[in-house]
């Protein structure tokens, strides 16, 4: 079974956003079976529309199209769908009354434009949007294909993808399974990792598929099966990868999974144990990926994020003394600010980081990117350095994850 | 002049990476005048590709590719290209040996893989790639069009576009140019702002295309024109949106790149004035979103995520009685973490949310969504209630949104 996904907007195609929904589709579709042959993005041109909604019909069974059904006059998707289907757009009063109770939550007026919103085309089914004013839509085509239409807005059209479009596509096909799973090897080249496994790779099954994912130090192996019945592959998929410990030994990572702060997340959840956070240069971005994460008030206390020498001293308790002769960016520092978080929350476990996230600031002997981090447990604290990159985006980003992944550490040896 | 953008790699359709090369083309494209009428993504499969490059060297004049270059079994873009353009493969020595020297320096054995790597197509110009193992391919194509093939690695894939790509391209092309101008407003949802500027939108002059852009609290218009002469459409669309002064008043937050944590940032850089944040529901996401910003040091001095109770009296001093009294989610403990977390770090301004974020939490009196703000300025401090949704990262991302913007509005007052 195959989909096409068609994300529609001027906005992907000038490279003003990012383009995220159609990475969350397509997990979503493979979770269920459905294989993605194409991903497409599109301007907001009738004729382009039309034009690649009809070559996608032809070459998928499903077809999931994201953008385009704002209530503005830049947004035409849901008027070309409906004459593509050659069907008129009537009021829907259940969609209409809905949007006028979510403006009015917001003291927002119902205009002429917001009503325009609940006229869909009589033929589809409309997939009810809870969280927006731009309800989805279901055709059928002739040829027993399934065509929907998403908001795209992430949030609206991720929870539309889980509550309508993923229970309606297993009811409505028979659908097998797709399988990845994808071994994580590091501080090996991928040139080199190649020749080491060439043999086992020759030897794989035909329905096996091998791909390399290289990044800084790491290769990712990812061993895809596709319409296969899940547990039998998954079993024979482990199986085959299991065979490259013998090959690999401690270049071998694990196994991709969730992420490391999910992980945390875990294991403190479970332990009823108590976290506290004490960020400098990763400016709340610990603690922002921690309290995204449902349930997190069940172990999370504190973040503090200590900007200033002042507030590192006043809240977290550092000695001044030490930030004058040893500088903020130190390993001294980092470990008051895990000591001090811990102890001023009364948590089991804190986090710190202090660094120069640049683009200023940097020195011969600090340079900019290089990132202190310290972690605080119930039984001792360490700290290491770390050179997080030189992009301050990157720097705040790879900062943070290093920092969770020395609480990993300190958790699993516990 | 219009070019296609095709990324290979499984990796891309079954959403295990977010794609950001065609984010980068597609800027690059914009900015030397190119349009990019599709972007597509597509498996590492001989036939696909072949039959999807085929395609857009007939819709396009340029097409640029990214990935599939890997020395690994997985990796089929070259021998694809080649194929397609009836050319055999040929040893290139400078290339080879620019490859042997760059694994060198990382103590990397030079193998028959990375051998691999030097073998090109002899009918393309080979481009080199500076900082990785994998050369650039740009190939003529019978109809006077541009085939490039580049890395997938992002900074490699980025050198290649500025050293290599975009110099070719003008060159080669007589291009007029793509101008883009975005316009930010707040505080009026997207139907009542296109009411409002509905007859402003209607008398535009045809060459000009608007779009609306909507995120939490915001609206970016942008004003786009292809194919013009830069310099004469640049100052008619400037003209055309300062029409909108008179329309939309204070509405307008700006030109894109500032955002309005961008003008609290300028704001208190200038007047010398220090800023601390007080967050639950937020969970840092607003202190991360001022340190984001080089500079920020200047006046951010501290962030507090108190998310127990305990966080809350212990580190912002709020009265616990208040919290058993009113709930941790109320207007007195909103306006008291402000005033704690402005006293506590001794800034000028303090911002504080406290609310739920959902899914579990919620009550009749106070559903999922419920968000008290406070702001505590030199001459007082305020709360106001803003129900921010109903999705978790909505209410997060909208929450922090409408914090800053209380914090904007008193700081405009002062």
């Amino acid at each position: 079974m195959k989909a096409t996904i068609i994300t529609i907007g001027d906005e992907i195609l000038i490279g003003q956003i990012v383009d995220t929904n159609s990475v969350s589709i397509a997990k979503h579709l493979n979770n269920i079976g459905i294989t993605i042959a194409e991903k497409l993005s599109i301007g907001d041109s009738a004729e382009q529309i039309t034009h690649s909604v009809e070559r996608a019909m032809q070459q998928t069974d499903v077809v999931v199209i994201t953008g385009g059904l704002g209530p503005t006059k830049d947004d035409i998707t849901k008027h070309t769908l409906a004459q593509m289907f050659n069907s008129t757009l009537s009021y829907n009063t259940t969609e209409g009354e809905h949007i006028r109770s979510l403006l009015a939550r917001r003291n927002i007026p119902f205009t002429e434009l917001n009503r325009s919103q609940a006229m869909l085309p009589e033929c589809c089914t409309v997939l009810h949007n809870a969280h927006g004013t731009a309800p989805g839509m279901w055709f059928d085509t002739n040829n027993g294909g399934v065509v929907v239409s998403l908001p795209g807005v992430p949030f609206e059209m991720e929870h539309l993808m889980e509550d309508e479009v993923v229970p309606r596509l297993k009811e409505r096909f028979e659908l097998k399974s797709i399988v990845h799973l994808t071994l994580i090897t590091r501080g090996i080249p991928e040139s080199l990792l190649a020749e080491r496994i060439a043999d086992w790779e020759d030897a794989l099954p035909d329905y096996m598929h091998l791909a390399y994912l290289p990044a800084p130090n790491i290769v990712r192996l990812r061993l895809s099966a596709y319409d296969v019945e899940r547990e039998r592959a998954e079993s024979a998929m482990r199986a085959e990868l299991s065979k490259l410990d013998a090959l690999l030994g401690d270049n071998i990572l694990g196994m991709e999974g969730s992420t490391i702060e999910q992980r945390v997340h875990d294991i403190l959840t479970e332990r009823g144990q108590h976290l506290a956070v004490a960020e400098s240069c990763t400016g709340g971005t610990i603690a922002a990926k921690f309290t995204a994460m449902s349930g997190a008030s069940a172990y999370f206390r504190a973040g503090i994020v200590a900007y200033s020498n002042e507030a590192k001293r006043d809240i977290l308790g550092v000695n001044m003394a030490d930030i004058k002769r040893y500088g903020a960016v130190s390993e001294e520092v980092a470990l008051q600010m895990a000591e001090g978080a811990r102890r001023t929350t009364q948590s089991d476990y804190a986090i710190a980081t202090t660094g120069i996230a640049g683009p200023t600031g940097g020195s011969d002997e600090k340079p900019v990117g290089t990132v202190w981090m310290a972690v605080a447990t119930p039984s001792g604290c360490r700290a290491v350095m770390r050179n997080s990159g030189t992009d301050r985006s990157q720097i705040i980003s790879r900062a943070s994850a290093y920092a969770i992944e020395l609480l990993y550490e300190e958790l699993k040896r516990a």
